[in-house]
């Protein structure tokens, strides 16, 4: 009648197996240690051993680090992906189509397909930096911390069967639990879960680019104008470099009016951890980590409140974070005349990059910024159209490039608010602007063959990515 | 296309109304204001003057401060109730029937049939101190602080409709968030959640009595001739006399010793703050508080890890905190001869107390030990059957009385390792040392009707309270 308290430590291999693994089967994995992962690498040579394939990977992104996933497909025992292909992996996806698409979603609709089980797992594979015998898990401490374990809970939740995979069991019970264990059925050590210098980027900086620079002055501008930055105000922005500019200069301008935000989020980054400690934001609002600092700060600071992916994004929820962010700036990769942005595929149609958090913040703000140069060498980044939709023009507001800002014309309110405040220019403008430095895009060589779907935060699909042709 | 960012501020009849309230619904509530709770009250007081009748009460406990309950069941507004009845709404049901039973769980079992929708719900009420305008909000902070809310996050998740009320709304984002904002439809505001005097028992008192002093002091001999206290071990008790005497007892040996406890918990006391204090625990790892000193600790400490129930006691989940637990030290209304415990019932039938963790802790802890006098005033407490089986046999390790130790005979491992070391007496001696004193047991004068059933943590009926006929 007595409960047992069993040890749940085991090998990856062991774990699989007694997990019930089987041809066909859909595990997923968190992308937190991102190009320093070694536990997807793990896992699949693990299931490779053990004679099984047709696998369906459901992790949220891959990073050049997996190219070995390039071989798994070639041998068939990874026959289908849902989830971000960043690099490499993407490259090659794109001229060898799977022989069902890749689905690509945001983290908000990741968190709610595999709650409602649209998208269905069998094992939940999740690195955790710190575990106890039982499964609780951190990624806050451990000499491969990467910052909070925010994208698997509803992994940990949903999933038929459990496993933690670490290289740093601690003492029962683990002082950070973001994952408990009464959803873990296996606990299984390796050798080492990552790299840490590629885990977090040691070095996530700035742009030291005045071009960039520029367009980063010119969002503040733009919050400025709209009458945005004021007290109680709430700002997130990427890890990019035009984005990590922005944030500085939000903290710089912060400072100098003696404003303080009620809460600065995001992936977190030294910068946003700088404004706060600085006193320009009450609070800091976060999910994962990009930086050694931020990581630091975590680990510092836990009375801070740590946001899963579901309360940052999940558009099945009953409101998010998101939905009450004012500002959000973020990058892409092609921006269109009527304000539809990509930041899937590059311009020749190759799919490199994931969704992230891009369509769920786009959705909630108030003010959606959209940070693009207006051309990268001979290629025009403001075109009239762009190679794929990831993010559709009703959600985003502004457009701001190095020769000038343009107003999605739907956003009447905003233009009446910064009207003789800021100069503005049209998109229509931006781009033959852009197509006189670069000439009109070059056109795209593609097959038939989809070879992914794009999907939006209400779960249909908002654009396809096809075949790129060899030369 | 954009997501909206609206208040979800509101009136609690109005956001009664707004979730569809009607006949029959199902309306939980947690307990976590104890006999100061003003929540379930008003709620049904709205209830009442929406003009809607037959609720099914789903608290996880009520107090002498919901003795309203009473006329809202005459009036027949509550027709059905599941959850612990302690007092004296528990003392009018069991002289006065509902149609249905009342069904009582432990704290996990509610955890598991509220997460299986074994009990529906409605509209979960849940009391907050502080929310913010979205519903992310907390039981840590604001003058009526009890605690980190650790019942309701079940409750939040499956309930179709979810109305949190606080008497205190803070600026978004709330600093501490049990319950987040996806999963909340309303916020209601009122004046007053609870009378704070009542909260939480400022003067949670160990027990003056030299007999119940002497009872904790032979529950430390024991747990030291079973070879349990040492480094590494863990330890939880309740909140009655003798129990906090116990952890206070514990505290001194394992200072006298010098020896760590890996962890202790429970419902958090000052006493278990103490020994972490003093270094005698590596954590506390608690759910509850129970008195303002443990409350001011939880808000000043926020990096230690909070249970929420279903971690601490979910028998549906893949593993527990009580699972790891080495010593356990309850109490009882009675013991019987074959180690049965009742906690549910006083000897004349009545139904006055709730479960609470007592089965699940007794199902989970290597050494469960049941504290008890030999006898209350001219009533046996060790005894040939007890009144009602709450938490059965097979997982009750030891009886600690006044009259000595008995420990239960299917524990041969548990009486080879005390041999020698602490004197034992059989349970069958306490029972007529017992009935020397006070004579046999009066005999119940009971009628056919079933007032409440107890279930077991499997979900099963472990035994039947009946009618009591009044003199």
């Amino acid at each position: 009648m007595k409960y047992r308290n069993e040890s749940k430590l085991t090998e990856l291999k062991t774990a699989l197996k007694k997990c019930g693994l089987k041809n066909g089967d859909t595990i997923s994995f968190h992308h937190q240690l991102r190009n320093g992962d070694s536990v997807l690498n793990l896992t699949l040579e693990a299931v490779k051993e053990l004679g099984v394939n047709n696998i369906r990977l459901a992790q949220n992104a891959l990073f050049n680090v997996h190219k070995p996933v390039i071989d798994y497909i070639k041998d068939g025992i990874v026959s289908r992906i849902e989830g971000s292909i960043n690099g490499v992996v993407g490259d090659y996806v794109s001229y060898h189509p799977l022989k069902n698409p890749a689905i690509l979603r945001s983290h908000g609709r990741r968190w709610a397909d595999v709650k409602t089980k649209n998208l269905g797992i069998d094992i939940a594979v999740i690195a955790a930096s710190s575990s106890d015998e039982k499964g609780n898990c951190t990624g806050i401490t451990g000499k491969n911390a990467f910052g909070p374990i925010v994208y698997s809970q509803i992994d940990a939740m949903k999933a038929k069967k459990v496993i933690v995979v670490t290289d740093n069991v601690v003492e029962y019970p683990c002082t950070y639990q973001e994952i408990t264990e009464g959803f873990v059925d296996y606990v299984a050590t390796v050798d080492s879960i990552g790299n840490p210098e590629n885990i977090v980027s040691g070095s996530t900086k700035i742009t030291d680019n005045p071009v960039k620079q520029q367009i980063a002055h010119d969002c503040i501008s733009l919050m400025d104008a709209a009458g945005i930055i004021k007290n109680g105000m709430s700002f997130q922005s990427g890890a990019g470099g035009i984005s990590l500019a922005a944030t500085k200069y939000l903290g710089e301008s912060l400072e100098e009016k003696n404003i303080t935000a009620s809460f600065v989020m995001g992936g977190l980054t030294k910068y946003l951890v700088d404004i706060y400690n600085k006193g320009g934001a009450k609070k800091l609002y976060y999910a994962q980590c990009f930086d050694t600092e931020s990581v630091k700060f975590v680990s510092e600071n836990p009375g801070m409140p740590v946001m899963d992916i579901g309360h940052y994004a999940d558009p099945t929820s009953k409101s998010r974070t998101v939905d009450s962010l004012d500002t959000v700036v973020l990058g892409g990769t092609e921006v269109d005349t009527k304000f539809n942005v990509n930041v899937n595929t590059h311009s020749d149609g190759r799919l490199l990059h994931g969704i992230g958090g891009h369509q769920d913040t786009a959705a909630g703000a108030k003010l959606t910024i959209i940070t693009v140069p207006l051309y990268r060498k001979k290629n025009p980044i403001v075109r009239e159209n762009v190679t794929t939709v990831t993010t559709p023009n009703d959600v985003v507001d502004a457009v701001v490039t190095n020769e000038g800002i343009a107003i999605n014309p739907k956003r009447k309110d905003l233009l009446e608010k910064v009207k003789g405040k800021i100069n503005l220019v049209s998109i229509e403008e931006l781009k033959n602007m852009a197509y006189v430095q670069t000439g009109k895009p070059v056109p795209l060589n593609l097959g038939d063959e989809v070879v992914a779907e794009i999907k939006w935060i209400d779960g249909k699909i908002i654009d396809r990515v096809y075949r790129v042709k060899e030369e």
